[in-house]
Parts: structure tokens; C-alpha cells; sequence
């Protein structure tokens, strides 16, 4: 799994990332990737992917967030991005415990101190699993009614050592996920 | 999923509960299921699953384990059976948490202060995803070398709620999981 | 399997109910479900499914129909698809043999002394099996060169007792079509 | 789907046929078949297949049946073997419905008058789905407490046309049932 | 697997054929099938497979050549599409090889004497798999910087001899190909 | 793909190395692999895959061959088995094309002038594609009717080297094939 952190620039999440080969197309990133970038989000009406949104009219958006575009070409199907998702999002809340921040996960949201530091979704292309996360950096520009939460409330100042720690952290989990998978004889 | 937890009597894990159909055969419990017990764990050379454990002659036992074995249907993948296991064993870690214990997820095992709390093994059979955890009760009849610890020496002694806790929170983690999954739309 | 009786409105179908998860969008039901509704059939161009229709230009439209959409996620596969559609079929046919009518099968369709019956189409979104049946109330509006019969002719009046006791036919059917694929073993 | 009706020669039923590969291995038909012979049924207990059989140590036996063998490549997959078993029962229905017989079709069981005249299981091998279909020629030899029927007491005496009757039926079915799942394009 | 040669007419390909049921569609072939036919190139950036053409903005043309446009419904995965387009392109180099030319095969792509012969894309639809491969006439209206030969450089004169034969290879390997995959047993 | 070739002892080849996880077994490699060794071939018949010879009770031996064992993880499937050994086996061909001989593919298997130079055989585990594939080294001890050939008679006399080129050269197709796949976007 290619890890990319883009450091040099902000890029502005609309959902379309969450599309096939996003990261091919963009960063010439072949197979299964990971690329970790910083910019505010808004997603816009037809890029959603959640259909309980859609039908609520939800609004997703936040000034400024950490967001994670994963991509695995292993195989296709919805229930295993659905778990893939929520093991990155329980791998972040374990990181975060690192830094001494204690967190509660409710499937794939991650709260601290019942507020919401993050937004997720997973999803298939007809080629690949993607997920998107999304972390707060800081909770300004989120939809109303969402009591929300952001890093730097939490103390995490260095928000690009947060996104290398994080993105290390997610692709040293597949790694060790998928080399277990080999290992195994089957059973009868 | 259905979940069941056997209080009347121990069962003693001898590896032979990883083949498919275990929970149906015994139990009656048909489709997706998770079956929590207790009982010693020493598993037999034939029945072993992780081929590294084969080579290195590994020895797999403790006197006093709380077992979960699980059965999915949904589809056969082990690297779908991988990434569910180590997402079990994170939500073990979530409810120990709840218990006050710090813990370390490395993979599919769980560490408290560096000692040893599990073992865990996830296979196909040609049917199913089959998951095998134990946590042991008492650190006691592990194998040479090995620095275990159990749940008593972390203060929880009421092992059957722990039982139906842990068992209720893996039920609801999958369900949630297969919840998530039906609710969004593919992307192009 | 969630089973819908659409009781207190008329739905026109024109096709695109054929899409994926129509029935998440509209009526709220997640997973595995079966939509029974009534109204007129005329299916635009551009939804057609049946790339034989495509070629030949049929024109696929009744006045006055009791429809079906199916959607079932456990799988993908069009062969599935199609097995499950003719199944669907001959279930309808064996509960209208309980109202006292000979049914003659023919794949998909339903015919009754020589007529023409019901419609149907099976397919796959990437998401998704769907299946759309529609039956005859009258035979009425229906292609130039088709000879059709609707319930009517055939003396079932009370169309809403119908749409019900079919739509709980198909549910039951498929429930144990699942039921059964869980409880054998597999062969060598 | 190749079709082979065994005239010849009588062959019993002990299980074992519903092992993959099995019309390969014993006539040479290579890819997806169906083999229909005639012969005493008494299924061994390491080759039932119905975990619900094995729990409640029935028996499954009968002097004198037609058999069916069915097997098919395209894909593997118990719930897609299951259907496949359920529109094949109707199937041999929709035929007995032809000899003037009203059958009442129970899953994948077919009662006459409340009298059971036929056995069958399908499930999957690693490379196949395989169904077996057995229906009595004569309601003897069956087990204690079965109310079972036979072809000869339905006035079907010609056994040999039934079997090549009814095995034709099947073989056109699956035709049927391959050739629309490669007519319909896929829908969003 | 269904083989047509188009003979009557030419057929330019703008890259639209790569789309699923092209064959039925157009021909009416249901099922697997290979079409030869004779036209230009010049593919349409809309329907570009290869990301990395697109990201280099490549051109994809040629005035002249025989397209074969080959679709498998068999099963839909990447790697298999990719695997069985170079076995096809391997078996092209076989033919000409009795044609007295000595190619060198890299990947997808054929060389002679260090010139461009073919050009090839293999990617799924939601339904196939899909693979066009084309092979110059005469080596004219290619890409600048291309040092591109055709069939007419080489000595073969005769095209549709051409498309025949090497139609009829490619078909009768991948029935070599289906036949061989039936008549293996599985191993543990 | 991991590629080991054994050069410091000689294994013999009984058909047991076509089981799942041979490779991980004997030599810890994890994941896709392909072993390259020398030794005499002589199949026990518990160990044959190709049901044909099952049938025809042919021998499959040879005194010194240098054997090809391929395992792949990415999916199992059998037509994709016998479709990468096709490639695999051109591939061979080109190889030795290079040595200046020619060869004539017929499927599987190689000749040269009209002698048979190897055997092979494809199929899937539970979890993988295996596939063997055995070069003469030289033409003795196979089954009398056989017109072998091997590859000192063509002169290849270092064997060592030719186990690295092909060995190599396998890998690198492997390699070539894959990252194909990941580069192509899916069509409608």
C-alpha cells in the first residue's frame, strides 16, 4: 500500500476524490494507496455517497480538515470496505490515544467528549474499495446542529506530523492485515 | 449475527471449533453466529491454523480462556477474515478500555503493560470466515517463554458478565459494520 | 427479506425503479427488500434493460399493473440474478394455481390459455441483484401484436389481497432459499 | 448442459455422487450436467450433507428412485445452489402438472396429496454447485414415519420417459436461465 | 466462444466497442464472442482505458488496421482480463510466427524488428471482461514518434485470410483454455 | 511475486507440491511465489489434479526435470488457473526462443520437432491457483508412448542459468500482467 502525504499544498475535498483511481489519476499512485492531504470540505449534492444523507439533505462540510483517501484494489465488495473502514477509524483513535487524547468510536465516527471530531465513508467503485476520512482540524464551517471538535482543541498543533503519524499508522495496518491473510491454511 | 453464550458448562478449545459449521452442529445456531465460553485452550498440531505456529513448532495453551468463535457467510475472503479479526480484537480493546485497562492492539493481539492478554486466528473454510479469540482468565499453563497476563490480574473477576459484554459489543460492531454497508451508493 | 405493500398510492413505473437501491431512496428499507406497488407500466428508452428489446424496439407498457421490484445485495452475479427471477416466476404461478388458475410458464413469463400475463426483467447494478415482475390488472394499453390477460379476466378482483398474499409468497421463498444454503456442508 | 440418461444399467445412490466432478470421473462429461439415473437410495452417514440430518440422525433411503445429478461450474456459491435447487423442484412440478399430477411444492421438497415424493440437497464444492434430486418410483424402503408416494401409485409407469421427460425439462430451464443473464445490460 | 469476421464492410474504431454487450448490441452475439473487423483507429479521450495514456494525453490511432474486440462473461476481475489479453497477444505472435515473422512480444504490445506492430487495452465492465487489441495494416497515420510497421510491410498481403486465421486461433485457444480449467480436481 | 530458485539440492517431484501453501510451508515464502527446482517427476495417484489421467491411468514421470511451482493469492478461480498457465507456458516458449529453438505450444504443453519438452497442470486450492509446470532435463524415464524431448538434447546444458532466465522471466510477466490491471479504468 503507497502512502503519499501532500505537504505542499492544500487541496479542497468536493467527494470527488472518492471516485476510482483517484489517486492514479492525480498522483500517478498504481494499486492500493493511501493519500493523506489538508484542505477544507464541502461535499457537494451529487458526489455524495451516503444515501441516509442524500435523503436527509445533510450537509458535509468543515473549514479545515485532515482527510484520507484510501483505495484497495484486492478485492470488491461493500461489506469488506465497510469493515476496512471502521478498523482504520478504531487504528486512529488508537493513535490519538498516543498522544493522550481519549476517544469513544461509534462505528466509523470518532467523538471526544461526546463532541465529533471526524466524518467517514466507504463505498466500492466497480474496481477498488475507497474510503474517505475526514478530521477536524479545526471545528469551524460544520454543518449546524453538529456539535463538533477539532485537533488543535485537542492540543495537536503539528497537524503535518499528525498526518504522517496517522497515515504510517493506517498503512502499517493493512500491511499487517493482509500478511496475516497469507499465512493461514484453510479449514474444512 | 446471533450471539450465544454458553454459561452452563465449560468447553475446552482444541482447535477443532475453527471448522465450519462448529456453532450449527453444536448449538443449532444457523448463518452468521458468535459463540462466547470458557474453558482451557490447548491446540492440537492438526488442527492448527497459522502455518508460522506449524513451522515453529509453536505451542498454543492456557489453563482458563474466554473463547469466541465466529461464523460469517456473507462471502469467503481471508483478507476479509483478517481485517474483521483485527476489527473484533480492537472493539475487545474499546470494552477493556471501558474497564479502565490500558491496552496495546499489535495486529490481532491484545497487550496490557506488554504482557500478553490473547490469541486470535482467522481462516476460511470453504464456506465461511471463521475467527478464533481467547483471553485468558489466569495467566497460568501458557507456553514456555511466553509473558501472559489474564483478566483477573486486571481486576475483572465477574468473567461471565465479561463474557456478555464483550460478546454483545462484537455482535454489535458486526452489525453495524453490515449496516453501513447497505446504505451507500457505488461511485464510478 | 423486508416486504412493502404499497396500499394507499398508485406508482407509475417507467423503469428507473429498476436502478439500485430504489428502495432505500424511497421507502427507507435497507437490505434485501421487495416493493409490491400498482400502477401503469411504460418503460422509457433509456431504461430499458432487455438489450433484445433495444434492438427489436419494443415498446413495453400495460395501463394498469401489479409490480414487483426485488433487490437482493447478498450477491452479485447476473447468472444468480436470473435463476432467482424464473424462481419468483414459478412461485407466482403456484399461487395462482391456489386461486384456481393454470398457469403455463415459459422462462420468465406467465402465460394463461395462450396470454400473456406478466413482464419481467432480471439484472445487476455493481451493487445489487434486481428484479422487476409486473402482472397484468387489466390487459389493457398494452404493445400492438401482444395478446394479454390481466387478474381481472382471470376473476382475481381484489388486487390489494393479491399484491399481498404474493408479496408474502416471494419473501417466504426467498427466506428459505437462504435458510436452506446455510444449514449443509460443503462436499469434496 | 449436457444431459446423460443412464438406460442401461441400475445405479444405487449412496451419497457419494454429490461430490464434484463426479459425471466427469464416471462418464467423461466435462463441464455442467446433469446425469439422470435409476436405483435404490440409502445415503451414508459421512456423505449427508443436511447438517439438520446429521443433528437428528435421519435417515435418508428408499428402494427404488430416479436420481439427478446436477452440476455447474459458472460460479460457486451456496445460496446461488440453493435457488438453483428450488427452480429445478418447480421445474419437475411444472412437468408432473403435464401428466395431469397436482404436486405441492415445499421448498425444495414435492408433496403429493400430503404424501412426500421426493429427497434433495444442494450445496457447493470448491469448484462446483452440486444438487442432488431424488424422486420415488415406489414409496418403499423409506423411513419410519415418512407418509411417502411414488411415480407408480401417480400412474406414471413408464419410468424411462419420465426420466428422459423430465431430464430434458431441466437441462432447457438452465438454458433459459443462462441465456437471459447475458442478454440484459447493467443498470446504475 | 462466438467468432465473427466482419468481412463486408469496415468498421472504424473510435474506442466505443470496448463498451459491454458491444457484440450483442451491434451483431447480436450473446455470450462470449470475438469480432474481427477492418477500419482506422483514432480513440476518443472519453473513451481512453488506459489512465496513463490519458494522463500523458497520448494519441491512439492508426489508419489501417484488423481490430478484434473480445468479451468474456465468464467472470469480471482485472488480473484475469490482463492475463488472458497477453496470452491472446502471445497466441498473435504465434501465428505470425507461421507466417515466417519473428516478433518479441513485451506485455501487451508486439514488435517486430524493433517496430510497433499492435497496439491493446484489457479492462472489465460491470458484466466482462473486455479486451480490444489492433494491429496496423500499414504502418500510416500512427502517432508521431512511433516507429510503427503494419501487416503489408511484413508480407502479408492477404487480410482477411489474416483475420480468419488468426480469429479462429484466438478463439479455439481460449476454448483449449475453458476445456482445460473443467477437467482439474481441486487440491487441499 | 517472490521468486526462489533452489539451487543447492535437488527436490523430487510426487505431486504433493501442488497443495496450498507449499511454498510458505517449505521455504517461508508469503504470498504469491513461484519455486524453481530440479529433481525426478513421478505423480502418485492420490496426488493427480488432471482427472483425465486419472481416467486413462497414464504416469506422469520423468527422470530430471526442472520443475515450476506457481502459487498465486490474488483470487481463485479455475479458468483464470489454466488461463495464467497458458501464459506462463508461452512465455517458456519465447524463452527458449532465445536459445535460438523453436517450439511449438499446444496449450499447456511444449514440443519441439514434433517431442514433447514438458508437462503441466493447473488448478486451484481453497485459497490460491497452483500450477506446475516440469521441463525434461532429459528425455528419460518417461511413460513408454511418450516421444520426449529434453533440454540438454537442444542444448541447453546449463541448467542452472535456465532455471534463473525463465524463472525470471516468469516473474517479470507475472509482475507486467498485474500492474496492467491496476491501470485501466472499468467501462460502462
Amino acid at each position: 500500500m503507497e502512502l503519499l502525504i501532500v505537504r505542499d499544498r492544500r487541496i479542497d475535498y468536493d467527494g470527488s476524490a472518492i471516485r476510482s483511481h483517484w489517486a492514479y489519476r492525480n498522483f500517478g499512485l498504481l494499486g492500493n494507496s493511501l493519500v493523506v492531504f489538508r484542505g477544507s470540505c464541502n461535499v457537494k449534492i451529487e458526489e455524495m455517497v451516503d444515501i441516509e444523507d442524500l435523503r436527509l439533505q445533510n450537509e458535509i462540510k468543515s473549514d479545515d480538515m485532515v482527510h484520507y483517501i484510501i483505495e484497495i484494489f484486492d478485492f470488491v465488495n461493500p461489506l469488506f470496505a465497510s469493515t476496512l473502514q471502521k478498523l482504520f477509524i478504531a487504528k486512529l483513535c488508537e493513535v490519538l490515544s498516543e498522544y493522550g487524547i481519549k476517544t469513544e468510536r461509534k462505528g466509523d465516527d470518532i467523538y471526544v467528549n461526546g463532541k465529533k471530531l471526524s466524518i467517514s465513508i466507504a463505498t466500492i467503485s466497480p474496481v477498488s474499495v475507497k474510503i474517505h476520512i475526514g478530521i477536524n482540524v479545526e471545528a469551524r464551517g460544520v454543518p449546524e446542529g453538529v456539535d463538533a471538535i477539532g485537533l488543535r482543541e485537542l492540543g495537536i498543533t503539528d497537524v503535518e506530523e499528525f498526518m504522517e503519524r496517522t497515515g504510517r499508522a493506517i498503512v502499517e495496518e493493512f500491511n499487517k492485515v493482509k500478511k496475516d491473510s497469507l499465512k493461514v491454511r484453510w479449514v474444512q
